[in-house]
């Protein structure tokens, strides 16, 4: 693939949410206008909370993950409008709608949402997590602006 | 990112997978030639089966929910054909054949299948629900038509 | 979308990944530049493994599941480099630092490891596993030559 046009990869770095000295993965790369995430979760705000005895509810933590979300986006130049998928790992599905109050607080201003998966697993990698979201961005596209809607061409 | 060049966004809407009117998700959106789905799911014709007291296996969940997601492939301007990946998300591993037939039945007639992962969660949005698929699709590509096959370079 | 500019896809084969001839999937699609891959385990050497009563660990399974994604990407042309995406299912989330150990070893020597999201999943497709990965890979971008990092705009 010698020929293939290059494009540059820019890992992104962020106070809010930095990198761990012996982290084996990146918080985020930037290839070209595409961002790619690494699951991100509340800690270490939960573990804090929770040593403190107030356990962080799913609806707070996907605030903070959201806000962690939105921090490295900004940190590649863009913004919330520019997620476009949100993959949801929940620990209890009981907290789905938890979450749909979350995700509405920060997309809600918007014509349209990202589009969303949410699944209940099994476990996340620490013991105090209720979610952990993997989402895709494209610095390139803007969800306050969208083109007209096409109608359904084959109903079923 | 000012520069960047702007890939038009457009949310797609239809009748076989209403948009419904809380929902904090978007079904599809087509970036440019990119559609990034919310994962499907055969409801609410579980929901129906099961209050009926015939509850839906997960080969019918999955041949529903394949046809949903071409309805919305369909929508954007495109077909079976321009569904790459699936992620397929069980909640009993041993449905994984049931899975298995009715993406044959789907996809069969095709040179090339879409690029699956078949994982066994711990639960989906509804009871009922056997089986959700997240899926990718990109209009400007065409699993009917493959180039070249190259073989391995570098066998291990 | 007849207009739209066409995208070649090759199926990647790839003698270390064979394809099972009745398969409902495609283990590897590059759509251009982009590999799409299916998810990867560690079967059947660890069917054959536990067979023999010694089975693999999570260790020895993601060092194998790594170097399969490794051979596919390469059957396309590209390198472990090119990996920029690892979603990662464990069968128990205890496992998670013998993930992050064979992912050191096979990524630590680049400036920049692939994102990576790791989940506690219900089940593999196989009892014997202990761990499957999704891999999104890049022909056009090089992880080994990053661009200049730039700092948080807006740290929070």
């Amino acid at each position: 693939m010698s020929n293939a046009a290059v494009t540059p990869v820019r890992r992104i770095a962020c106070a809010a949410v930095p990198d761990l000295p012996h982290a084996s993965w990146s918080n985020a790369l930037a290839l070209g206008p595409e961002l790619v995430l690494s699951g991100q979760t509340a800690h270490p705000a939960t573990a804090a909370a929770a040593q403190a005895g107030a356990a962080l509810g799913t609806y707070e933590q996907t605030l903070l993950v959201l806000r962690k979300i939105q921090a490295l986006v900004e940190a590649a130049g863009g913004g919330l409008y520019n997620i476009v998928k949100l993959v949801v790992y929940v620990t209890d599905i009981a907290d789905k709608d938890e979450v749909g109050r979350a995700r509405r607080e920060v997309f809600g201003a918007q014509p349209a949402y990202p589009a969303s998966t949410l699944i209940g697993v099994n476990a996340l990698v620490f013991p105090e997590l209720r979610v952990e979201i993997d989402a895709i961005a494209r610095l390139d596209v803007d969800l306050r602006h969208l083109s007209e809607v096409p109608s359904c061409l084959h109903p079923r």
